[in-house]
């Protein structure tokens, strides 16, 4: 699937304050960067640097005042649906060294606290079949609505109910980790996801590679251009701002041009 | 300062268990192996895999019943007294690829709560200065004992006013990061340690580099040998198990040879 | 049901403090002191008072060193085991004032946090079927065990799935409330109960009266003696200290006499 | 002081729903009403009951749609300012019964997690001077702004050090009952509070008797009309809505009559 990306940011900020942005698409084996452009208006010189586990860049910028930042891209996605049942959980002595960490708490997926429940509840499944299961408990138990508190963690969306993709994520990642089956987020944009905006997704160790999952269902794995991994929403944040940024206007725009 | 280090695990496992050991001192520019050796009995082969940010190693193994590890290392610390006064902080849009993550919350640093307590308490001081000034508070408001829960967190140990070198170092962490000073954990051997034991210790990222910091002030930074890094203590457990594991005994040893 | 009970405190106080018992079973229409003793060595004079909710009493004493309290009673419990199906769930503006603030949250029942939960999971079930359900689901989801703190509220215990009377009290009066049926908690001595020991159960308000349920299925309605009533742990300690007491011994035991 | 008090509400309810109004200001020795209506439109009958602790009334009313509610009333304040130093601290034993309670931790008021660090910071002081220096932490330490959050704890307000009334009463509430003085909420109509509003301040019990505290600062205490107490701000809602109910206009207004 070939799609053309957009992202338009406008922030205001009243004092000088340094950004970082996790707005460019990554390139990895299943998406091809065809071309690609991040222009930031009102900053200094911008600093890329890696981003975490070689999936993606990030760029730092400093600026005040008005600050604004356009991403273009057009991209290739060469990926099938993933289909979780059947697929093998690793053991865990046999990971990479750069997977283990995925099998630990964060911050806002607490795993050490789900071990019983998870136990309890998909012990009888193993593998992709247990994470399918998850998915769909998520799927039928949640309503999609913003709870109202931007630092839910998963714990505190289990309880709640509801929550945005960003906690849908962190449910799933939380569930898998506690049944040691490593996690992580994805930062990403989405085709067909409504309304547009910037979409987290999760992966999830399985059969010795990381297999791609929406737990909201919003939007087909096929048409998901990661920006980049983490360990939660800390990690991937589109923007992380080191000082105060008030929102002007944000938006993002994913068209299909092959279809 | 040449220790001699001598650590000692006996534990049983009711079924057979993966266990991961973070117990080998790592080799880096500041302490330098003489020799070491790890040695595990009742399980099978062991896997050394590399740790988190290339400090350390990891050793994976396989076990069922009566499980025991020995460590022994003679280590040469070239390392004084770490100094805070006077450390300037680097610009965060400067700060190595690699550092960028130890801005972040974490499991047990939820230095995203903190921002405004580390504004107001500590907002005159700056680098060093600032990171000196939390220590002094830490050692100054709490007490080194367990509080009774070992999944406590930062924020947990702030209002307990209690805790063990874990919470000492969670704490720290979460104030430095709250004040955009990256942050890490460090597992380590402790010469002068009282009770000898595994200690936990912080480094936090001035003037270009990590400088070790024991907020407890139980063990002096020359004579302390790390064995891993990580973000918080779940990244840097000497024992991780998945599965179950009952103590049997436990015990560590560091002896200076040199004085 | 006629039961002889007798409880035996003995505890060190390593500076003078005053403690608060709650010990002596309640007068109701349902349950009839024959007679009751409270005998307690090494303190001054007792102070009586009434509990809240004109359920019990409660007595005061300030002691130092080894105190010691006895409680001997003879009770006789008329009561019938409760039947939750098919009770009706007054509506709640016609509730007595007194029965008002247990529909609200509590320091270890945050019912203002499950109310989508229940919703979902009980919205088609009214009343005493309500209640059953959430019973039915607690009996089977959660193991019996301490947690290993006794700071656990009713989420945490959701959450760990596990927990001893005290945390199963809590989930249901939490998961009732949030389902504006009233709750409370009570403490109480329980025949039959394995291992003997203080008890702590539920009254939920159906059909213009509070019913005793015990969400832990241990102890029959008909052998439970109550001592008071209130909005969670922290109102029915049987022994509330100001200060510091270290336990030595304690141990509870309720015999039938009539059987 | 003889205040003018008007407090409008004005809701839609799109299902029926009970409402339970606390609008009404308490009858008590230190506030004598001198007159007092309360109209509500757009529900059927009005059910007043007792409010907690023998301080004021409530009224039910059940609803749907279009529902307002207007209370006005001339109320004669005989209060002098609260002077907490030199206040003596009641020995916990010789508290009448009714007060206990305000003793314990609630929904909001977590002091069962603050005893050391009030020990620690407080420890040297007693009585009104032990308050005095809590509410001059309190009023140092805070900003007085809203959290973004409305379901905050006291230990959310000592950590995140901002928050409305509400928060300034929980954190001073739970400082008090951690050092084992009894403390309530106070739910009222505030003389001279900008902007105009309904308030919510704090009553101690020192040397006998209930002392009125507003923690924030905002209002002098010989001008607040007291409409109920309890535990914290789960008691003391001016409207506690069972179902659904979606503000279109609140205002509150309180002038002095006699200056």
């Amino acid at each position: 699937m070939r799609l053309s990306i957009n992202a338009w940011l406008d922030y205001f900020l009243p004092a000088p304050a340094d950004l970082m942005f996790a707005l460019e698409a990554a390139q990895t084996p299943d998406q091809q960067l065809i071309e690609d452009l991040l222009t930031v208006g009102g900053t200094g010189l911008l600093t890329p640097i890696a981003a975490d586990d070689g999936v993606g860049r990030r760029t730092w910028a400093r600026g005040e005042g008005r600050v604004t930042a356009r991403y273009t891209a057009t991209v290739d996605i060469e990926r099938t649906a993933t289909r979780l049942p059947g697929l093998v959980a690793d053991d865990v002595k046999t990971l990479p060294a750069g997977v283990v960490p995925y099998l630990f708490p964060s911050r806002y997926c607490e795993s050490d606290r789900l071990g019983e429940a998870v136990l309890r509840d998909y012990g009888d499944l193993a593998g992709g079949d247990k994470v399918a299961a998850m998915v769909a408990w998520i799927r039928s138990h949640l309503t999609y609505e913003p709870s109202g508190d931007t630092g839910t963690s998963a714990i505190d969306t289990l309880i709640a109910r509801r929550g945005v993709c960003r906690d849908y994520s962190h449910l799933l990642i939380a569930m898998a980790r506690a049944a040691d089956i490593p996690a992580r987020m994805v930062g990403a944009y989405a085709w067909a996801l409504e309304p547009e905006d910037f979409h987290a997704v999760v992966e999830v160790w399985l059969d010795g590679g990381w297999r791609l999952v929406d737990p909201t269902g919003l939007a087909p794995e096929e048409g998901i251009a990661r920006i980049g991994v983490g360990r939660d929403a800390t990690d991937i944040s589109f923007l992380t701002i080191f000082g105060r940024a008030d929102l002007i206007e944000q938006n993002v725009s994913v068209k299909r041009l092959d279809a």
